[in-house]
């Protein structure tokens, strides 16, 4: 496996750290890379994440044999249409975005005819840091990459794509984007969205800071995802609305009937959901369920 | 500062912790504990936490210079009864229970006209270990400790009891039990609460294992509180009741302006509330709370 120029649109965490390690494992030549922030994009020149700046999509896309788009998935429309005028037959094309469904109706309609080309990946490596600052090498090691293969790739492109991300350390698994969308908006994107409400809650009270001067190590593991990157969860919350309403929905009933049992100071009831929440815990953390 | 016997009643993480900096300190002569589990109490005895087991609380107390309570708050009600017929004039009870407006009122009912001992505190040293297993010497360090003083204690037994927190390393502060209560309400009680209902909820899917097996850090770190002992965080929860619920509520009404965020794709207000929890949780981490 061997590309002789990769193009990555939007060089930050994802996309650093994917140009970073093809570098490392000699599977790529020139990496061309393009974004919005021009320190971002200095930045990653100096560390050597890419080798060229260029000025837009079309520019980098143009020549590439692999193209990486690691923007918010809202540009993604965008870039595939500027993409689809520039993409060379048999290059291929994959993306980090955290939802799946949206994607690929956008890649439908950005790309066209060539949708063949584009195989839809969602690495599972997201960091509240952001940026090619953020990018590292070890960014995919041992961590999921979820392919929504479409039914117009030919089996040979989808092989590749998995190869790739299986070379850069993750582990490769398939869905359907449906699929896909469901399972993280439970595990991923809603608990993002709880950790922001509650640093929002708690920022816009009257005594803020005096609740922030007693918030511990509980506090700060629960809202670790809430330093993640705004406008790219703004971007997956929009795109993934209607799995995180239903799980937004199946929540508030939990705590609908955690309520309840505090309002009936149901002791045994409360012990009982907090025992079997311990449970499953330990359980998913002893790898259980790998 | 130094205190020939000291009592320590639930030698778990807290009582474990305690007595080990008290032992490494030399601030303290022999160590009396007494807890329900015969395992952990060999434990303790083994790993030099305690000098001796005692068979109970009145055993344990009798003789004693300084008591520390630091069981699940729901058993606080026996235990005062046992000390108080057992208390030596002039000995010092502290405590570590996380709700303190109930077990004020809980002191007051079993210690009657020996109330004055008694200094409430509560050192902001959970972890989700729980044990004698769990204890170490560097858990109070930089750690905050609450101290929710009566108006019938002397004011040299309350410094007395804010010189031995600090001594074993913790930054002590003073509240209302009252005040105490709101603010563990929002940074903790509420938190915990959240992570026992997300875990749970998964737990409870027909494809719990799977989306287990999805579930990455930003879970982990959400979740990690989830993990922490259901016992005592039921009796937490219905200690302090009132303030927890008035908690959730709160949270549910943010959680409800955010469904309409979703249900409206308002992106802007999205990324505006995102912004700003990350926002202040990053003025949070840069120490401008303190």
């Amino acid at each position: 496996m061997f590309f002789e120029r990769v193009a990555v649109i939007g060089v930050g965490l994802i996309g650093g750290s994917f140009s970073l390690v093809l570098k490392e494992k000699k599977l790529c030549g020139h990496v061309a890379g393009t974004g919005r922030t021009s320190a971002n994009m200095k930045l990653a020149l100096e560390r050597g994440l890419i080798d060229s700046i260029e000025s837009d999509v079309a520019a980098a896309v143009r020549g590439a044999d692999l193209v990486l788009v690691s923007t918010p998935v809202a540009q993604f429309e965008n870039i595939f249409r500027e993409i689809k005028d520039n993409l060379k037959p048999g290059a291929l094309v994959t993306d980090a975005g955290s939802t799946k469904r949206n994607v690929v109706a956008t890649a439908r309609a950005g790309l066209g005819a060539k949708i063949a080309q584009f195989v839809p990946a969602h690495p599972i490596a997201g960091a509240e840091h952001s940026g090619a600052a953020a990018a590292n090498a070890e960014l995919f090691r041992d961590r999921c990459l979820v392919l929504t293969p479409l039914d117009e790739n030919n089996k040979q492109d989808i092989e590749t794509v998995a190869g790739l991300w299986s070379a850069l350390g993750a582990r490769v698994s398939r869905m359907t984007p449906e699929e896909h969308d469901q399972v993280f908006a439970a595990v991923s994107h809603l608990p993002h969205l709880l950790a922001y409400a509650l640093v929002n809650d708690v920022a816009k009270r009257p005594n803020s800071a005096q609740l922030f001067s007693y918030a511990a190590g509980g506090f700060r593991d629960f809202t670790r995802i809430a330093s993640s990157h705004p406008e790219m969860w703004r971007d997956i919350c929009v795109a993934n609305r209607d799995g995180l309403l239903h799980e937004l929905h199946l929540y508030e009933k939990k705590l609908k009937a955690i309520t309840q049992m505090l309002e009936t100071s149901d002791a045994a009831a409360l012990e009982k959901l907090f025992a079997e929440a311990r449970a499953a815990r330990e359980k998913w953390l002893n790898g259980d369920y790998e």
